[in-house]
């Protein structure tokens, strides 16, 4: 059996970080938002914040607030590598969290609720999945989350709507493709042991 | 712009409970799992491990422990209500966590790495979505995740190839539809804020 092309879409995906400056059509956006909408949740709860953030001025001072804040972090050996990565990157004064993406979705969720991190995690998916079909690029990010409780992050979030109750678990940086990503390496990693 | 084929799929998913008898196909078990491979992971690091359980006497095994140390388990009104809700169902003996299933996929993923959960949730959700568009249903199981470190319940999988590094961060159930699940009702929350 061949691959059907919901699949297909699946396996097509790519991470992209390089991205036109055009922003991507509203109801291209809006199917998008909607499919992250109808991923499933514990208990049915739907506690799914989603912040998306396009206007130009409020992209600049989010990526701004996160570089001084990283910069003035510190980073060894024991730290998670992306996580150092993001902090080194910063104190240069050049580092876009976002890769320039014209479009940027928070997903926040409720603090208190055991199941936050894997009801926005598999919202984001469904939300990747719907670019890829649209020809959209997206790149998960993890930088609002390790800042989520940063304060000076949170509060410019609050100013796009982010609540006093709410955390950071993932954001998507979505735009349309500037470079065609490099060909998908075979996996190394991600094992499937079989018990039939 | 209509929705295309790829969204409606993820528009139509609904959490499914209840599953023939009947096996799901190889090549079907094949692409689902390819699905969940395929999603992004945290530095590109692949810590995924997805253990499929098809083997009867494995799935009683497995149900059997989990309803025996969900018993053991006191909840009260602080309790998660899904949670609450596992440990009052297995006090009466009558508990199958995973809807008997003939499938169940288990993720775990490496305890000391920062993105487990994450990785897991969003290679569970490909997973769901590609099972959506072969018509078999699925349902994302959280029993397995809050037992991670149960004793009883690592050593009956670790017969089945889970790591003594990992733990246990989802699994789904799978199967053919007895039922069909009822129709989707409206949402009736994951806000989203625009800021454009």
């Amino acid at each position: 059996m061949d691959a059907n092309n919901v699949i297909k879409t699946i396996l097509s995906r790519r991470s992209q970080r390089s991205f036109e400056s055009e922003q991507i059509k509203d109801d291209e956006l809006f199917w998008i938002v909607e499919a992250g909408r109808s991923a499933p949740s514990g208990g049915n709860n739907q506690n799914c914040h989603f912040i998306v953030i396009q206007k130009e001025e409020m992209l600049e001072k989010l990526k701004e607030t996160v570089r001084d804040e990283f910069a003035l972090m510190s980073a060894d050996e024991s730290t998670y590598s992306s996580l150092r990565q993001s902090i080194e990157r910063s104190k240069t004064g050049a580092y876009d969290f976002s890769y320039n993406a014209p479009t940027l979705i928070v997903i926040a969720n409720k603090k208190s609720y055991p199941n936050a991190m894997a009801d926005s995690c598999v919202a984001i998916e469904n939300m990747i999945i719907a670019a890829t079909s649209l020809g959209i690029g997206s790149c998960y990010i993890n930088q609002l989350h390790w800042l989520s409780e940063n304060e000076k992050v949170r509060s410019v979030l609050y100013g796009m709507s982010l609540k006093e109750d709410e955390i950071v678990c993932c954001s998507l940086a979505l735009g349309y493709p500037l470079d065609a990503p490099v060909a998908k390496a075979p996996l190394h990693g991600n094992l499937v042991t079989y018990n039939k």
